[in-house]
């Protein structure tokens, strides 16, 4: 067998999503027997033709073509639906995302969007530059989050780590799955993805963290929001083809939402005059809630880890299951 | 000795500061040999002739005069400067204010005031409106709060449930305060207020929760602005009087802090055009940080056990030690 070639493009205007000369030497010290390749996004076409393994953020599906020997695409992202799936799969190629630390950044992002609205700092941000005193408004609109009940609805790794820190608020939480949770979930009470409705009716917050699938497609629609508690906040952090928009923007409208925040919508980024950009009680954020400085530190330990695998011939972590459906404003 | 009257005056626009009939019920049962009588403020100087308790949101100083058999003092609020703390010594009445349950409501505004800096959703909100996508720019200016340091300034009761929140983030914690700490404080670095250059100096966030005294006045200056880590938030949810605003504007302006969230400010409100409310990295909040819909239940049951100890000759917890330094944008 020849000594087994890795490419790596992890190419990024920002040094926390590239490859740094530690993380080579990290890889190379572990793997000796691995002859590890770096390549900027252009030419990683061509130097597909030796490679066994590539490891990096995107991945055309007609660098298939050029790639004979490739095993496995392994990706730093957690979501996979801007990578081709099911044409790897077609031709024998491995595809893994990555995962288990991202929900710390996300819980982050998803407490301080939770916070914002709770506490009244969005209404604070425009009313300090237009109103004389505010304090009365936020007296009604504010709510504590000690007693409060987080729902949330995809609630895999991610979304058990968004528990703990809203457990640590003193928040309920509920969480919705479609399959029994693997762990115990220290003290989130689980309910199935059949009794969404119930779940949401009892939330002051809802946090959208579903994957997008077939069957999660516009999951968030008229009927669904229409089942909120009046006044929640729902935040979304998961892939905007779960939300009707549309059904969104009315249930905010008719007073029903206290708020949303968004990480992901669609298109991305929306039209200047999109109404979910002008919205008083939008915030969007520019799917940013995975951001961390030690982003690269984890994806790289994850993918050692599952090189390790690879040269094995054990199991790879994170293999993608299912064609996912494809949307414009998936990706990192 | 005669029956004693407690006078209550707790009037407010919000449910949440007032006396309900289930507080007086409970307060009447608790305490059989008291005499609860509750009044509108402009009734309070002539009902004070008969009380030897008042328990209220204010008290006018010349109030004293009309109330000789008044014994005690008890207010609400976790401050006691807009209080007439020396007159009430020197007429030998008690003023207590009060506390143990702020902390909760102040550490979740304080982490939302946080984390709208450290993910970019203060920037985000502004740039949903005018800008296309702003990825980039958040990508240059998050921070993790994991792993990063919170420094509290003037670290008590509340302070400490702040530190909890923040090492719930896996935030490091540094406590500045005067006197050594009563309590271990679990996992905080203390530090004397000598130190508090080399205290700031480190600190991703610096939370003010000082109390305006002659000590404190300007504490904040340009001296200690300047010894600060920069691109550092700032968070003011103590007393406007602790902090030198020409001299926090002058380091928002020189780049050196990342952002200030301040919870009090001088004048309280602001004039429309007044730079704090201009700044693009200011948020500002109306004296909201200790909203709590279980704000009163709390401040009842505080009153009730000092009120046990007023009646069977203990201390008093709680009661005003030094004059304060009035500030117009103190109270609660």
């Amino acid at each position: 067998m020849n000594r087994p070639v890795v490419l790596i493009s992890l190419e990024s205007p920002h040094s926390f999503w590239q490859l740094s000369a530690e993380h080579e030497r990290v890889l190379s010290t572990a793997f000796p027997g691995v002859e590890f390749r770096t390549a900027a996004e252009e030419a990683v076409p061509n130097q597909l033709a030796q490679a066994h393994v590539y490891f990096g953020w995107r991945f055309e599906p007609s660098w298939l073509f050029g790639a004979p020997r490739l095993r496995w695409i392994a990706s730093p992202a957690a979501g996979t639906d801007h990578l081709p799936v099911a044409e790897a799969r077609s031709a024998g190629v491995a595809l893994t995302r990555s995962y288990g630390f991202h929900g710390r950044p996300m819980a982050e992002h998803a407490m301080g969007m939770v916070l914002g609205f709770s506490r009244g700092l969005f209404v604070s941000q425009l009313a300090q530059r237009s109103r004389t005193w505010w304090k009365d408004d936020l007296a009604e609109e504010f709510f504590d989050l000690a007693g409060a009940t987080m729902t949330i609805v995809g609630c895999g790794s991610i979304g058990e780590h968004l528990a703990r820190a809203a457990r640590s608020f003193g928040m309920d939480v509920i969480g919705v799955r479609r399959r029994p949770p693997v762990t115990a979930g220290g003290t989130i009470r689980w309910m199935h993805t059949s009794a969404v409705h119930q779940a949401v009716a009892v939330a002051d917050v809802v946090v959208d963290l579903l994957p997008a699938t077939r069957a999660t497609d516009r999951f968030f629609d008229h009927g669904l929001f229409t089942a909120f508690k009046p006044k929640s906040v729902f935040v979304n952090l998961g892939r905007a083809a779960t939300v009707d928009q549309t059904a969104l923007l009315a249930a905010l409208d008719a007073g029903r939402l206290r708020g949303a925040a968004l990480d992901v919508f669609d298109p991305k980024p929306l039209p200047a005059r999109h109404p979910l950009r002008l919205h008083p009680r939008v915030v969007l954020t520019p799917k940013s809630s995975t951001l961390s400085r030690t982003y690269m530190d984890e994806a790289v330990a994850f993918f050692a880890d599952n090189l390790r695998r690879y040269l094995t011939d054990q199991q790879l972590n994170g293999v993608a299951e299912a064609p996912a459906v494809r949307s414009p404003s998936a990706g990192r």
